[in-house]
Parts: C-alpha cells; structure tokens; sequence
C-alpha cells in the first residue's frame, strides 16, 4: 500500500490513500462530532471506549477528529473531574488502537485539544492569558511557552492546540478580550507568528517530534469587531477595515507554516464566516497561501440554519466556502447525503479530505501514532515548564501608577494588609479555559507576597468583598486589618472562573444564570458597563479614608474604567489573569526583585461612554463632557527605573519606491539610558502617520518594537526600522501598494510619549 | 444665442451655453467659494456690494452659486443680526443683476440656503428639527412642511435648499442626531421622498414656479455611522451596511427627482466620500439614475490634504471622484490650473458645468433671475406657515410614561409649577442651523402651558438649574414653588443653542471652548455619555422628595439616558426640539386639547454602556450586567386613548419569485379600534424577518407603516403590505434580489410590541 510507505511524499502518500476511500470514508475524515470526554470510562483503572465512541467511528468507517480527549473544567465536571497524565496517555493510545485496527485505513485520529494559556488537561501548566502574554511585549519567550504547550499537549497525545491569536480586542465589553493579545494587529501578528513557530517548530520535519503539534488559529476572522462587543454576533466592517486591522495576524501565522485554523462565530459585513468563500478560499488560500485546514467553531455551522434553511445545505455551503473539519456540527454528518443530492461536488469535498489526511501525515501519526505514558509524566508539569510560566508572569504586569515610587515596598514595613476578591482565590486569576487546578499548584498574590515579603513583616488578609455581589458584610475585617497595616494591597479586577453548578451552552461556553453571580468575563459573558463590578471601589473608599498608601493591583481579564482608583491609589499594577504563577511574579515585582516591564497593549478606558478609544483610530476628537484618550493609552507602562532615549540618527530622509521594494528600510539608531537604580526593561516602540494617502490612514501605528534588557546606569544602542511591508497600505482598489508621500516615524516610550518623531519622504 | 432662447430644451441650452464658455468661466460655475453675508453691507437702507463679491464674479466672471446670502445666526452675529425678508429680496436681486450685467455670458447665480428645519433667515419659519419630525411618522404633513421652507425660500431669492435628509442616526452621542430622521432606513426614506416632493414640486416643471426650489440632500453617505458618534469622521463599516441601512434616502430622494445632494465629511472604510468615485460617480449617477448636482461640503475638499498632498489634487480628485460645486473650498479654485497641468481632463469638468447649469435652466433662472419684495413679506412668515408649523409640532411629542392617566392635567388643578431650564428658552427649543428669533415668534413651553391651561389655573415658573452647569442655586426657587403646586411640570432635556461671544470653526460648526457651558448637542457638539447634563437629574431628585406628581417634558436633540426619570415621573413626554409653536403644542397635550401621536423614530437608551441598541440589529443578547433592549424602544409612543387591533386577513400564504416581480404584494388587513375617549391618531408598523437567505438578516425591519386618524370608539379598516423592493436584499455578491425562503411578517404598534406574526413563504 503506496500510502503506508514512509519513503513516498506526502502528496503522493495522501493521493493513493483517498483514490482507495469511499465516500463514507470521506466524510468520516472531515468529521468531529463528539465531545472527548464522552468517548471513555475508567472503570478499575482501565480505560473503556464508550459505545458513542464506537458509533462515531462507525459513521464513517474512522473519524478525522477528536475534540478534548483531556478537557477537564466546568463543562465536563458532572461526568469527571478530569483525568491525569497517565490516564490521557492511555486514553489517546487505546482510541488511536481503535481506529487504527478496527477500521478498514487504519487512518490514525487527529487528537484536539483547548491550548489557550496552556493545554486545558489536569497538571498541564497554565500561564497567563493572551492579554497579559501582549503586555510582555516578549514574543520570544513567548515563543518558547508555546513550545513548552505543544510538549505538554503532544505528551500526552494531542495533535492539534487551538489558540485563540487572531482576535483583535476593539472593544473591552467582550468577555473575550482576555484571549486576544491586544488591539493591534502589528503586535498580535508577532505573537500569532511566535504561536506557530513555538507550537509547530520550524520547517515541517519538526511536527514529526514527539515536542511538536500543529496549531489551530482561532478565529478567522474579525471576531473582535463584533458590535457592542456582542460575543460571536454580526460585525458591520468592510473589506479595508478586515484588511488592516484583522487578517494580518492570520497573513503572519501563515507565513509562519500554521497548518490549522478555525472559522469564527460572527459574520462580517453579513456574512457569516462559515460559508464566506471570499474569505476561507480567496484570501485564505489564493491570497494567503495557506495549506492546512480549517476547522469549524463549536457547532458554528449548525449555527447558519437561519440562514441555509438546513443542515445539509448549511453542511454543504460551509465545506464549499472552506471549512474542512467539523467541530460538534450536525450538518457535517450529512455531507455523504448532500454529495449524493447534488447540493456539493465530491471533487470539492475531496480537498478538504487531502488537507486532513495531509496533516496527519505531517504530524507522522502513520508512523508513530502512540505516546508513551512515562515520558508524558515527565514532560507535563515539568520544572521547565514551571520556569517558563514564571518567566512570563513577571513580564506580563504593567504599573500604572507609582506615586513616590512607593513599589517596590521598602523593607522597614512592619505590617501590609492584603485585601481583596482577587488576592486568594485561584481560578480568578487563571482565565477562562482553565482546567481544574490544585490549590499547591497555583501561588496567588497573597501567597506571593507572603513568599518574598521579607521576614520581618507581617501579611494580614482579608477579603472584603466579591467580585459582583454588592454584599458589604466583608467590609469590617478589611478595614480592620487595613487598620493595623502600613500598606495596604488591595487586589481587585474581574473573574472568569468556572464552578461546579454552573450550566453551559452548546459551545461550552457559560450560560448565565443565578449561579453566574461571580463571573464576569470569559467566554460568552460581555459587560455592558466596564467599572468594576459589586462593591469593589466602594471597598476601596473606605479604605481609603484610613490615610494610609494603597497599592492597587488589578488581576483582570479585560480592562476595567478606573478613574478613582488612579487618582487614589499610590501604586496600580495590572497584572491581567497572569496564570499559575502570577502570585509568584507578583510578590517579587512588589518587593523589588522583579522590575515590571509590561505595557498596556490594549488602550484602558476612562469609561465606556469613550468607547471605543484603540490608539490606531483614524482621528483624536474630544467629546464635549469627556477627553477621547483614554485614561492609560497603548504602549505605556512604567518601571522601577527610568529611561532616557537619547543620540537619534536616521539612515535615509528619502527613499524611492523602488529602493524600498528592494530591500531598503528606513533605520533609526539610537541609545537606551538606564538612569535608575534597577536592572531593567524597556520596549521601544516605532510609530508611522502615513501623511499622504489615497485613503484616511491612522494618527499612528505600530510598525516595529523591541523590548531590551538595560543593566542599571548603562546605555545600549539599538534600532527600528520600516521597509515594504509596514509602509504599505491598501490603497483605493484594494490592492496592497507601497505609494509615494510623506510619512512621519516616530519612536515613543508608549503611543502617546513620542520623543522622536521626523518625516521621511517615499519618492 | 440659442441658450437664451426658452423654446429650445434644456439639453440643447446647455451644449451651446457650454460650447460658447472659457475654461475660466467653465470654473467660476463651478464656484462657490465666499460666505454669503460677506457679499453686501447695507447702509442707509441701500444694498452696497462688497469687493470680496466683485472679485469672486471676476474670477470665474460669474460664479455657480453663493452660500447662505440670508443666513443669520451666532456664526455671522459679528457681522449683523441677519437682514430681514425685504432686505433678503434686495440683496438677493442685487446680486442677480449684478452677476447678469457684468459677466460676458450673464449665467444666473445659484443662492444657496440652510432649511434644515425651515429657511434659516430672519422672519422665515422655524419647524421642529428632523429627530423629532421622524417622531411624528407623518410623511403628507412633513411633504407640506417643506412646500413652505420652499415658498419662504424662493419668495426671498433663494434656489437650494440644504436639508439634512440621509443621515441614519446610529449613536446618540453624535450631537448631529437631531438632524436625522431616526435609525431606520425605511421610515427615513419616506420622510426623504416627503422633502424632495415638498420642496422641489412634482415634475421638474414645477421648479420654474416660484414656491419651488431644488433641494439638496444631506450628507452622502453614512455620517451617521462614525465611529464613537465622532463628527464627520472615519466609519468603517462595509458595503452591505452601507446599502442596506445609508443609502436607502438617496436612491428613494432619487426616485423622486432630487436635483442636488451635499457629499459627507466621513470616510467609508478608509476613503473620504468627497473623494469617492465608487459612491458619487457608480452608485449616485450609474446606478441610481442621479441627475442633478453634488455639493461639497464646507471646506470638505480642503480636508483632504492629508490624503492629496496639495489643494490642486485635492479638487481635481474630488471633482474626478463626482464633486460638482464647491461650497468654500479653496481646493476648487485651482481646477483652471489642474486642467492646465493635465490633473484633470476638461471634459470631466464639463460634465459638472453642464450639471450646474442644467439646474440654472430647470429653475427659470435665465428667464426670471429676479423676485418680488411685496410677494416675499407675504409669504414669510405667513399665517398658512404658522399653521403648518403648528401642526407639526403636535404630531411630534412621544408620549413615553403616563401613569395612572395623570395626562392631560385634569380642570381641577389649581396650581402647576413649571419648572426647568428648557420651560422658556427659545433657542432651546428650536435646535443648530436656527436664526435669530423675537421672543414673540416663539411659543416656549412655559408660555403654551399658561396659554391652554384653564382660567382657574394658576401657573408658577422657575428655572432650577441649567443645561450643564452644576450650579444648585436655582433649586431653592423651584423647590419653593413646587411646595405650593398641585403638580411639577419638569421641563428639561439638552440644547444646540448658539450665542453671542460663541467661536466658530471654518464650516460654522461651533469650536467648543469656555463660551460653550451651556450647549450639550448640535454640529461638532458631541457627548460621550449621554444622561441628561448638569444636576438636572439632581434637581428631579429634590422635587420628588415633596411627593406631587411630576410630568416631565424633554426637550432634546437626542435620546438621553433617563432611568431614573423613567421610574420616578408620572408622565414623560418628549418633545424633541419642536419649532416656533412647540409649546403652544405642548400646551395643548398637556391640557387634552390635542392628544400626543408621536412615536419614537429612535430608540432611547437605558445607558451609553448599551450601545448601539438601534432595533434593526442582528441579534439582540443582553450583556450580564445590563439589558440589551434599550429603555424605550424604535416605533413606541402611547397616546391618550388604547388602540385594539383585530380581524387580521392576509392574502397569501404563499408568492413565486415571478408572481412578486409582476408585482403580487403579501398584504394585511385588519382593524383598528379606538378603545378610549379621545378622538385620536395611532401609527401601525409593519415589520419583517428574513427567515433564510444566504445573508445574516435583521431581526426586524420596518417595511411599511401608516398613520392613521380613529375617532373615539369608532373603528378603522387598514392594511399593510410588502412587496419586491421590501422583501429583495443584498445577497451574497451584493445584488438586490428577492430570495426565495421563508420570511415572519408581523404587525405591531411598536418594534417591541408586536401583535400580529405570521410566516410566508417566498417560492
């Protein structure tokens, strides 16, 4: 059999092996129907395939996927509270045997599993969410987090990670906004692109390592843009607006080799992601590049029957636009029926075939399709891993404010109060999408700061309040501690934990209900009003009136309106969800044994009457009763020290266009001074306003940004730059053009603190 | 000269006109550069032509038109209080014969004026602005509106009338909101219709008669859909929101033989409309058949020098993209040169020369330049305008809350206190684009309630607080006289009042600065939240606290944010701005004399954090902390009596594609019965849901309506309908077709109460 031989090409691998499938057999590769957990029991520690499993396989004589073999959270709790390494390992290896000898290809099964901030499977490390990983600026050590992710999930015998890097964070109503990275889609598209190499390696040899998985791009496209920040609903965005500011991340992870991604929920400009042709084949294929498949949301495609009249025409529409592998959709199981109707061609079902087999091929499971279960013990949770996450964690905070450099706290302090619904709770701190956890596992802030305050003070606690109830009774015991203390810590922020109790919908995300009282981000749960919820400042206020410093921090999962906090806290430090060891990172950023390096990549609101207030807008224009900045814009972040930019020098004031499309970039040179007394970072960001155009451009935008490492009292010499790609724009007919004109460069410490800025001309 | 002679059609008028014309002179029609009030000074009682005219004629010798000759409000205040309807005759023929009798061709000059709500001039009638105008739902009325705004136009010189017309309000924080007719595109669009009819006539002979004038619709396309509600800014929105939602005025104003519409200061996805060849050249003229001229607006070609680089590229452009008149830009005073540099081909010029003059010949000009001072004194201002202005007025008012019919005031009361800071301005009552006004021509709400209330009444006045100045000095007075009163009429709301010392931007828009305490709406008048401004909610407060029933009456130029209000008033009326006679209308509700038969054109929020929550949405998810529902919703007012509707009788289940193109119509009917005491007037609503389509479609969308007059008790027969135009959508590829698929018609008295839904089926 040709495509059992390891010596053929994968194309010629994947041409036999479809000449010899019927069509069952087809459709059976293009499906994902079931939900993992649902596949086995363990019954006296054996694992035992369910009969929907064996029916799943039976459908279509294999099956192209599964979904969430290891999920483990809220949404399964009421069959298993998860299942360990070992039992995953098991649990992959016996549905793979399956497959492998009980169907008539022996076709291995695509395992597929929620990769976030880390794999979703009990013991799996978790960092932070996507909107703290943005604000490290560090896409290199993010890269190797997300290595460190594909370890995990590949250990335990997953294939495919899905991540949420494309998302564009445009209004901090969406409860989703902690999956995106921020509100650019110059920086998104660095961190999509560190996702790929880190999950899939480089070059396709490395996704045959056992270390290596392929990752799954989530969501194509413009989920962002939802109106009112309406979770997965319509956008009204046109083709200029999708172009700049949402595909360049998918353009950036395609480049990047990512052989997966996953339609999204919403419609652009009414058309639904599902059955947009343009955009899933056009762009996606012909004008991307892409190679790899692309799977549906969770019942996205059964989602369209408003509009398809019915699932096997939904099912049709959808693989004929380009959606390859189901995800939970009842429309995909009758794509053999629509095929035989004349609804869709065989041929065209046949592609989306050869890019799932292709990939399986890629990943070696012909080859090697078990993973053995004390390597995976190993690897999962391993002191590595352990080391990355922390890494991360005290990258991703950003201080806000810090009055008389009251952070770090000095030593001399005798007594500091912790305070707050975010200081000891572990899930508030995690995310949605986070398995369940050990309370060892987990360092929260108060264990944090317990762990590096120095012997001599004492921590006292409180919790105060909750995140949403508007219950006071706490009130008394924080004011009580706060009394005693010196210093109070007060951490509030938002949360999006699961709990036992609570109900889902189909999609698995959290239905809300009366047992939603304390969640109010994640998945699904989009604020209308972005101040803290419950009593959280009025907690604050009555703190307040004691007299004493107030350190802030905000563990949070979008950005919340903060404007008496600013005024009346000493410190604020943001800390986002900054997963398991977040409390660890934090507690040394306080007492000055990390310096925070974080800053803002998403734009925080004074309020949302503002809204939407993204730096890259296309004008600046006060309201009459409100600024239109924001309270703390893109890019800004401070640090224990200061920083001095100093001796600019720029290469070229003119450049033509054909000098530019030959390689030529506009450089600026210049030196980072460290005037402070700490070792510390900082990410210098370049700036472009295209000042001649076609078409409105943005007041600015991102173009290039590094982030440094400056021993205290040195200077390092560094440099920015611009060429083609960040000068292009798409012009009056679409097309991606480098055009002549004007364009100011700016270098700034942050959007709105520029300390160089020049105009070069494209001639 | 054939062009002179009047039997020869107008086509052929133009070609030889044309023909005989130097480039220079082809310029000068294309001219429209100098504020209007800056063309004369009258001194002793004798018009006296300024130099800055006579070199505008010698520039082009003749110019296409002349800007706001008439027009006189704070922006011009330095320069006079405005001139009276006799010296706007003068001025008017002064100019006329001038232009005539020095100029080598003697081409009649266009005179160009404001009527947003009436021809903004001295004297002339000032009717209640758009926002509210929508409210009324009365498209025959509204058409003999602005038959008068025509008559009082033309009878003192003027040609174009410039009337906001086009734009959707989809974000209340836009201080332009007034100006719209609402948020939806269809009732809109009749009100459009309406305007082109009452101004231009019907058939183009009716122009060359002297109570006709050309209208000119504002603005292509979609201001009302920036970003943040920011003025005239960037949108991002796509082609089919365009279509579905902005540009439904136009194509109907088309329809109905519009000669003139006024280019957006907005971009669409990234390209300025004054630039826009897609959507002047393709759309306005290709597709929708325009035939008459498109304005700039304000300087609106000179804001493109970020985009064009120079003035000269900026005209050559706009005028290529389909710009034919400027209006004060400096842009198009260079298109001799960019002819002579070849940035533009003459003959495109010529297109927009032969359109100028096109409309001169439409309107007679050539034959009667000239208008009559006795004439003009007559018809501005004339009783058969007072009438309309009042009859308007009443449909305006919503009658949002009426608890326990404390509405209309019963005989018995024996005091009423009126107070707040909109019962007795004048200029707040009237909305932007107002003239100066006497007190006598405006009936305030304060003087409508003395004026209808009874004999045994007695009416106690105080203003208690401003529009946005947090001083509570006023409060004492209020309390006091509302201690003695039976009930508390409440008047509060907003204001787009323009006053003396205010500073102006270079369109007239108002420049916000410390002169602006007082304006929270209007031009450039944007707010970010949008609760009432002020301690006018703080004032309501402390008058509730006497526990007497409060009637509360907004007056307003936009939705605000009244919960409170909603909970704690026994009545609410909102009155929007409404005219000269709005509170001679409001007077006449409040007492039962007219009963209120408005409905919102606009949904009024609960909170800014809600928005956009225009109904015509996709979906309609609540976010966890708030309702998505607004507080009030699209199409909902009471009235002083209770409608029934019953017998409803469709005529089909079922249509072919076929039998509706031959123009079958699915068609309700059914009765309404006048349940109450009063004699009144209820707006039936027809609206539709696209079941299937291979479009996302809205959950609701206004397709027909009528308002109807229903004696007390008696019942009335109607019906609805729906047809090929209503039911067609923008499909896939973005023609506009009829579908077919299944679609729920429903009938209702607003968006939210619906009662009567029923599923056809198009075959």
């Amino acid at each position: 059999m040709l495509y059992k031989d390891r010596t053929k090409s994968i194309e010629e691998r994947v041409e036999d092996l479809l000449s010899k499938m019927t069509l069952k057999e087809k459709v059976g590769q293009l499906n994902q129907k079931m939900l993992g957990w649902n596949a086995y029991k363990i019954e006296e520690d054996q694992v035992i395939l369910t009969k929907e499993f064996l029916e799943e396989v039976e459908f279509g004589d294999g099956v192209g996927a599964i979904y969430g073999l290891s999920r483990a959270d809220g949404w399964n709790s009421h069959l298993t509270m998860g299942v360990n390494t070992k039992e995953s390992v098991r649990i992959a290896n016996k549905v793979q045997k399956y497959i492998i000898e009980n169907t008539r290809l022996g076709i291995p099964i695509l395992v597929v599993e929620e990769c976030p901030h880390g794999h979703e499977a009990i013991e799996s490390t978790t960092f932070p969410t996507n909107i703290g990983i943005g604000s490290s600026w560090n896409t290199d050590l993010y890269e190797k987090e997300c290595h460190i992710i594909a370890k995990e999930l590949r250990g335990r015998g997953g294939h495919l990670a899905l991540i949420s890097t494309l998302d564009i964070a445009t209004d901090p109503r969406w409860g989703r906004t902690e999956e995106c990275y921020g509100e650019d889609p110059y920086l998104s598209s660095k961190f999509c692109e560190s996702a790929v190499r880190g999950i899939q390696g480089n070059g396709k040899e490395d996704l045959k390592k056992l270390d290596r998985a392929v990752v799954v791009l989530k969501h194509f496209c413009a989920q962002g843009a939802t109106i009112g920040g309406h979770n997965g609903k319509a956008t009204n965005i046109g083709q200029r607006e999708l172009h700049e500011i949402h595909l360049l991340g998918m353009k950036k992870g395609v480049g990047a080799g990512a052989l997966g991604c996953m339609a999204a929920y919403n419609d652009i400009d009414g058309i639904p992601c599902h059955i947009n042709r343009k955009l899933l084949t056009n762009i996606l294929r012909d004008e991307m590049g892409f190679e790899g498949i692309v799977m549906s949301d969770g019942c996205g495609v059964d989602r369209l029957l408003s509009i398809t009249g019915s699932h096997i025409k939904a099912g049709a529409d959808s693989l004929y636009a380009g959606v390859d592998l189901n995800l939970w959709n009842k429309a995909f199981l009758e794509l053999e029926e629509a095929v035989n109707k004349g609804l869709l061609f065989e041929k065209d079902l046949d592609i989306a075939v050869k890019r799932v087999l292709s990939v399986k091929f890629k990943l070696g499971l012909f080859e090697n399709p078990y993973v053995d279960e004390i390597s995976a013990e190993y690897i999962v949770g391993s002191s590595e891993a352990k080391e990355v996450a922390l890494k991360m964690a005290r990258e991703v905070p950003v201080l806000l404010e810090n009055k008389n450099d009251i952070l770090p706290l000095k030593d001399s302090i005798k007594r500091i109060a912790v305070i707050g619904p975010n200081s000891d709770k572990i899930y508030n701190q995690l995310g949605d999408y986070t398995q369940w956890q050990t309370d060892e596992k987990v360092t929260t802030v108060l264990k944090g700061i317990k762990m590096h305050s120095p012997k001599t003070t004492e921590v006292l606690s409180a919790t105060g309040c909750s995140i949403r109830s508007f219950d006071t009774s706490g009130f008394a015991e924080a004011i009580d501690i706060a009394e005693k203390a010196d210093v109070i810590i007060l951490v509030l922020g938002g949360s999006s934990t699961r709990e036992p109790g609570m109900n889902f919908q189909d999609n698995g995300a959290i239905f809300m209900d009366k047992f939603t009282s304390e969640i109010d981000c994640g998945e699904a749960v989009d604020l209308a009003d972005i101040k803290l919820g419950g009593v959280q400042v009025q907690l604050a206020k009555e703190l307040k009136k004691l007299g004493k410093p107030i350190v802030t921090i905000l563990i949070q999962g979008r950005p919340h309106a903060i404007p008496w906090l600013k005024e009346n806290s000493d410190a604020i430090l943001c800390g986002w969800y900054p997963g398991e060891k977040g409390g660890e990172a934090i507690g040394e950023i306080v007492f000055g044994k990390t310096v925070p390096s974080g800053k803002l990549s998403i734009s925080m609101p004074s309020s949302v009457a503002q809204l939407p207030v993204y730096y890259n807008r296309k004008d600046l224009t006060d309201y009459i009763d409100m600024n239109a900045k924001p309270l703390y814009e893109f890019g800004y972040g401070l640090s224990y020290t200061t920083f001095n930019y100093e001796n600019f020098s720029l290469n070229h004031n003119k450049l033509s266009v054909d000098a530019i499309k030959a390689g030529k970039r506009f450089e600026i040179d210049f030196d980072i001074l460290n005037q402070g007394f700490f070792d510390a970072e900082e990410v210098v960001q370049l700036y472009i306003y295209d000042m001649e155009s076609c078409i409105t451009r943005r007041i600015k935008e991102l173009k290039d940004f590094r982030k440094l490492s400056i021993p205290k009292n040195e200077k390092v010499r560094t440099n920015l730059s611009v060429g083609l790609e960040e000068l292009s724009i798409y012009d009056y007919n679409m097309d991606f053009v480098l055009e002549p004109g004007n364009v100011r460069i700016m270098i700034g410490s942050s959007s709105d603190n520029i300390v160089y800025s020049h105009i070069v001309r494209i001639e």
